[in-house]
Parts: structure tokens; sequence; C-alpha cells
């Protein structure tokens, strides 16, 4: 009896160890195949040429997010999807008007010119201008210190630099981006008329970087225009106010919110074969801000998820969950896209076990994070091998991604595909942020590796789905 | 007797891994502060600026090659190393001359002009140019086929492509580069007068990209004129090839071999405190091509080199062995200036335990690649984890460098920097490899990343040191 059990019990294992190994086959197989239709046959880049260089800056209201929504499902339709359909959602409108102005003058006649943009949501400065004397401060914290004294009738210049030291980047930004978001509100409480805040950027260049800032509770009346200032100026201006100390800066913005209006995520659908209900959502935003066309944020995400479906099909790979494209819309003003496609889902009653969102930029891709409970993020490392040809190696608990976010309810699994963070913040909502700053390689790269993980999720399942195996 | 023993052993135990344990705390803590250093107050990019911008592309044998010796060496004076010197090389001087010119022409009269570069060590074509019928080939093996019928007095175009599918470029480089090598001595076998190669560039752009190449056994009378063609071109040209089967190409080259000429390698070093005698190397190529100014083939490479010198200076670190920066002359044509550095530490019986070579490009750096025994590789590998917060992932064996090549002698360790490749074949030796297309951060982490490797070999020695120790 007991020979018999271990007897049975070694076939069970050898079985056991049969299908694992043809599984693990049959899994490399299939990602060698998702990398090479990738790289060799890809669509993203193509599609990215037209959304950057054709389309362009695809602001949230704007006619180019129209524009956008519109070739995007159009490109969605042609490659034999279950569905593909727009989500409306209503979505703030603001405008930046007429480029914005700025010069330091230390003197009457003595000007120099700086390069800044009004940061997305900031009211303009009066008709003729604004020109103050100016404050820098090191963050939000200074203000308090200075007190109204100090702050009244000035504008504050927000200068914390960018932790250099930092390996991830984001985490150098995450460390600064409170001086854009609340530092005009922080700053207007003290009697300041306005606020310059450097750049969220490391390299020392002339693109002054945009990106959202909010007034909290301040009524209208109480509102003082904001704008990021370059690096290059942001480092001239510092130095020029510790020996000139009475310099002005005049600065002009022709920035206004209108009404809300109409606008859509777009979303396109391979249905499962055996559980339909279960969704796997890969998406990336396609609004982006004006300056610049939005190739690296967020282009390459939109065109990297519409390829993960593309190879999907043209693989032959039939999923047997229903997986999703969603191209969210509004992510950098608002986030409304995101909160509707969650709104909606939680209506419908959709079981969403995974999101995966790209808005890291188009670079080599490194790995993913996830929001995840620790036994999801034990089962999905577990496949952390299969991707070491792709040099694919940072697995990690983290962020998933602002549009998926609203998604999160403890059992959903988010996740983030993670580049390589260096290049990011030299584009970052600039000027700079241009399809020529692309590789193409990098950005199949990540399509690839973004169908890789799905095709895996979809095999397997998590814990959250109604059957669940292992590798 | 056996409880005293097992008392006796697990005390032992524990000092171990007292000792293991602060070990790994204070590199941990090194390592960090070389890459604190680097990043915040690293002074690779200011020398790769002057490198680049104010002495550019620096040929074996040029003026600028001379420069680019004489401000490496005032830059490494000024580092308070204890020994800095010019080790003498006699090098090829190859001169491109005037401009490459080319272009198709399908009638007379119906021209279309293309981008070309001569190779390195390319004879020049008659004073008058070049003109003939082009026959396409896809490699070298396809001339037999064809024969000298079909040959004798064409231009043959190699117009094998790099393989996109191949996740390291430097894989599909070398799945190319015997076109640009040795085709003109093969063609000109079967008649030939001239070789066109598409550039060994994975991407569609109008830069041709040069490189060595060597006419094998062939008499100077039997040599013929070979050239790089832009891969825009190439796919131009095989476009054309296909309706207009006698489309002739003009080309001409004023490229010249000269006699060789006086050069050196540039040497620094800081001598070991317990063991002077045992030597580390770590290095990149001072020369570059002509066409661009070498930023990343191989400026990235030297000034890393060199950081890492000031790295240990600037961190009070004191070296237990010998620690040398060397910038080698003439990788790119020649590699005089590796064999004469390998021939003097041979007769001056240097014992070098480890040499490191960046030139593999100025990106993120991924890891090493190491020539090394398998036991000497598990040394290095134990390492790994110490390098984890920096992302660097990539520890396998492999390619060290070429400069460091002729060291290898069964017991020195080689070892390459491996950055991300993915855009490196954009810019190498092309007028696209410039300082601009440098990231700082990139640089200043490979620089970092060198100088931990060095700093752990110096601490824990290799199985090739009088003295060899475990984390």
């Amino acid at each position: 009896m007991r020979k018999i059990l271990i007897v049975g019990l070694s076939i069970l294992c050898s079985q056991l160890s049969f299908s694992q190994n043809s599984n693990k086959q049959e899994d490399s197989l299939n990602l060698r195949k998702l990398y090479d239709m990738s790289l060799l046959n890809g669509k993203s880049y193509l599609w990215l040429e037209h959304l950057s260089n054709d389309i362009g800056g695809r602001l949230s209201g704007s006619l180019d997010a129209q524009k956008a929504v519109e070739y995007t499902k159009k490109e969605l339709e042609t490659l034999g999807l279950d569905k593909v359909w727009l989500q409306p959602v209503m979505v703030p409108k603001w405008v930046r008007g007429a480029k914005e102005f700025a010069y330091i003058e230390t003197a009457p006649g003595s000007t120099r010119n700086i390069n800044i943009t009004a940061l997305g949501g900031s009211v303009s400065t009066p008709m003729g201008g604004a020109k103050a004397q100016v404050i820098e401060v090191q963050g939000i914290e200074d203000l308090a210190r200075y007190g109204e004294a100090q702050i009244k009738g000035k504008i504050v210049f927000y200068n914390r630099p960018m932790r250099a030291d930092l390996i991830n980047t984001f985490e150098a930004y995450g460390g600064c981006v409170d001086q854009r978001y609340s530092g005009a509100a922080e700053a207007a409480k003290y009697g300041a008329i306005g606020v310059l805040v450097r750049s969220m950027n490391l390299r020392l260049d002339d693109f002054p970087h945009t990106g959202t800032m909010s007034y909290g509770e301040l009524r209208p009346s109480q509102r003082i225009p904001a704008a990021a200032i370059s690096t290059n100026d942001a480092e001239y201006l510092s130095s020029l106010l510790k020996i000139e100390k009475k310099a002005e800066v005049y600065f002009k913005l022709n920035s206004e919110q209108l009404p809300d209006v109409q606008s859509y995520n777009v979303i396109g659908e391979i249905t499962g074969s055996e559980f339909p209900n279960e969704y796997i959502v890969v998406g990336g935003h396609l609004d982006s801000w004006d300056v610049g066309d939005g190739s690296h944020d967020d282009g390459a995400g939109v065109v990297q998820s519409m390829e993960v479906l593309r190879l999907f099909k043209e693989s032959g790979i039939k999923p047997k969950r229903s997986i999703r494209v969603v191209l969210f819309m509004n992510e950098e003003n608002g986030l409304r896209g995101g909160n509707k496609y969650a709104e909606i889902a939680e209506e419908k009653n959709e079981n969403h076990i995974f999101a995966l969102e790209s808005d890291s930029g188009g670079f080599t891709p490194r790995g993913f994070s996830f929001e995840a409970r620790q036994d999801q993020f034990n089962q999905i490392a577990a496949w952390e091998s299969l991707f070491k040809p792709y040099l694919i190696h940072y697995f990690e608990l983290g962020h998933g991604g602002a549009d998926i976010g609203p998604l999160k309810n403890g059992k959903t699994v988010l996740a983030g595909l993670v580049p390589d963070s260096q290049r990011y913040f030299d584009h970052h909502h600039s000027e700079n942020d241009t399809f020529d700053q692309i590789n193409k390689r990098e950005l199949e790269l990540g399509a690839a590796t973004m169908a890789s993980m799905i095709y895996l999720v979809d095999k397997y399942g998590l814990s959250n789905t109604s059957e669940v195996s292992k590798l």
C-alpha cells in the first residue's frame, strides 16, 4: 500500500512536472512570438507617429483631443476586435490662450526674457500682466517662516530642485511636485500676487514644464496666476536674487477655465472564450498637455496598449478572459476618464481582475510595479524568469497608475509598466516631449512586455479569478 | 569535548556572520557614497563636454586625437593620483580627405544623391570617381552564387539588415558586420570595382555609419573602394533595383592611408596600499571615428573611467591594490593601444587581476559581462545584491572589451560595462554620435557602477590575488 502510494505520488509528481515543463515551454514560445511580432511588424510606432506628428498635443476638451478619440477608435476598428466603443465623459476645458511672456527687470530698460509656461488650471494675469519683486523659497514650508510681511505683493519663486541622488526619477518628482500642485494656493494665503515654480526637470535646459495645479478651497477672487520657469532660468533668477534683491519679474498669462465639454474614453475588447465576465484592462491616457506633442506622456502608453490587443489578434492567441484596451481621457487635469470607467464598471458589476497601465514614458522597459496583495504578487513574481531573455527584471510592489487607480477595490490587481526612468523628466509636460525623442525599439519592447504579462495573467488567472493555475 | 566544539563552532559562525553583516553594511554605504558623488558632483559630464564639443572626433593620428591625449592627461594630473604618464604607441593614420559624394543614376540627368561615408581603411576611388551598375547581395555567401560573370565590373551592394528581433543589439551587429569588415576584400576577388554596405544601424535614417574594414591579403593594386550607405538610402536603392536593374551608382572617395605616427595611451594610477603589485585596470578608448564627436563611442567610456579614479580619491576610499585608468589609443582601426599596454604589462611582469572596459555607449547601465572562469564569476556574482538599489541586474559571462582583450591570459578577469543597448546603433560611428545624445544621469550612473565593481574587486580580491576574502 505504502509502495503503491509512493509510486502513485511519483507518477503524479512527474506528470505535474511534465505539465509544468510543457507549460513553461509553451509560455516561452508565446512570449518570443509576442516580442518578435512587436519588433518585426509592430504598429505602435506608426500609430504614435500619427498621434504625435499629425495630431499633436491633446489637451482635454481640445479639437486635437477629439481627433485623437476618432483616430484611435478608427484604428481599433481595423483590428478585428469583438467590440469597439466610445464611453462618454464630461471633461474640464482649460485653455492656455496666447503664449506666455516673462522677463526679469533689474532696472528700467535692463531686462532679460525668461522661459515660462502657465501651469494647467492657472488663472490669467491681469490684462497688462503682473510685475513684482520676487521671494525665493525652497518649498511650501518656508512660507510660514517668511510670513505675510515678506510675501505680500510679491511673486513667490519655488526653487527646490528634484534630488539627483535618487535613482528612480519618479521618486525625485514626488519630492517636489507639491510646489507645482499647491504652491499657488498656499502662497495666495500670504498675499502673493503670483507664483513661479522651478520646472520638474532634473536637467538644466530651456524648456519650462507645465502640469496640473489646484487652488484648493480658494474663492475665484483669491486665485493668483502660476507658471513654471525653465531650470536654466530658475538657476539664473536664483543667482541674480543673491545680488539684486529688488529685481522684479514681469509675467503675463492668458489662460482660462471654460465650461466642461463632452469627451470620451476609447475602448476595445476581445471577449474571453471561457470567462468572458472576467476583465483584464490595458491602457494609457489619450489626453496630453498642449506643449510638445505628448509622445512620451502618454502617446507611448496609448499605442502600446493598442498594440497589446493587436498582438493577441495577430498571434492567434485566444484569451480565456476578456481583454480590454482603454484609452482614458483627461488623466492630466481631472482624471475624469479613469473615474468614469471605474464608475461604469461598478454599475455593471464587471469583475476586473487585472489592470495594467503604461504611463511612464516610451523608454526601455525594465519591469512592473504592482498594487496587489502579497499572495497575488507572489503568484506574478513566479513568472519572472520567463522575462529574463528580454532583460525585464523589475518586479516590485508599488504604484499601478493614475487612470486605473479608481478600479482599486482590494481584489483587482493594478500594475504599471516600469520603463527606464532616467530621461523621462527631460521631456515630461514640456515642448521637448516630441516624437523624435521616441526610440522605436524601446517603444516596441514595452508593448511586447505588456502583452506578455497579460498573456500570463489570462492563462493562469490570479487569486481573484474563478479558476487559477500554477505555472 | 563535543559540546565545546559545537559551542566553539557556533561562536565562530556568529562572528563570521557578524563580520559578513558589518562588511555588507560598509559596502552598502560605500556604494551609496560612490553613486551620490557621481550623481551630485560628478565630473564625467563636464569632461565629456570638452572632449566632444571643444575637441570633437578623434581619429588615430589626427590633431584632435593628440589634443585629447593632452587634455585627459592634464585633467588626470589634477586628481591627486600617484602617477600619470603617457605610454608611447605608433598608430596607423588613415584620412578621409574631402567629404564623399554619391548618386544613383537611372538615366542621364536622372539622378538622386545618396548619403555615404568611406569605410575606415578604404582606398579612394579613381580621381574622377567610380560609376557602375549595382548588384545587391544579402551577404558575402552570395558572392560565390553570382560568380564573376555577374559581379565583374559592378559595385557590390551588401544589404543584409541587422536583425530587429534580437534583444541585444550588439548581437544583431555581430550578425552583419562581416559585410563591412570583409565585404570589399571578398568582392574584389570576383572583379567588383567598389562596395557599398548598408549601415550597421537598426533605425531607418540618413546617417551613414563608418567603421573599420580590411583588405586581408589583397595587394594594393587589387583593393577597391568601400563605403557605407545610410539605411534610408539602402532601402531606396534596393527598391529601385527591383524595377531599374541597370541603375548605376556613382561614388567618389578621397581617403588615404598615410604612414604610422606617434601617439599615446594615457594612464593614471592610484598605487595600492597593501598589494601595490596587483593591478586593476579601468578604461575606455580615447580615439573615435572622425564623423560625429565620438561621445558614445567612446568618449563616455573615457570620462567614466577617469571618474572612477576621481571617485576613489574624493571619497577617501584607499584601495589596497593599484588601480589604473587607461585611456587606450586606436581601438577603432588597429587596437595598437590595447596591444601595447598588454605588451608592456607582460614585459614588466605586472600582475593584472581585473580589467574593466566601458565601450558600449553612455546609456543607463544594466550590469556587466565577464570573461572569467566559472569560479571567478561565482565570486563576483555573489555581490549582485549590493547593486540592486541601482537597478544593476545583468551579471553574465560574455565579452569584456576590445582594448583589454590582449590582457587575457586565463587568470586576469576581464569585464565590460553593459549599458542599455537599444539606442546604441542609432549613433555608433556616425554623425549622430554627438554630445547632445548623452544623458548626464545615465553617464554618471555608469561611472558609479564601474567604481562600485572596482571597489568590491579591490576589497575582496579574486581567486587570482594573493589574498581573497568573502563578503
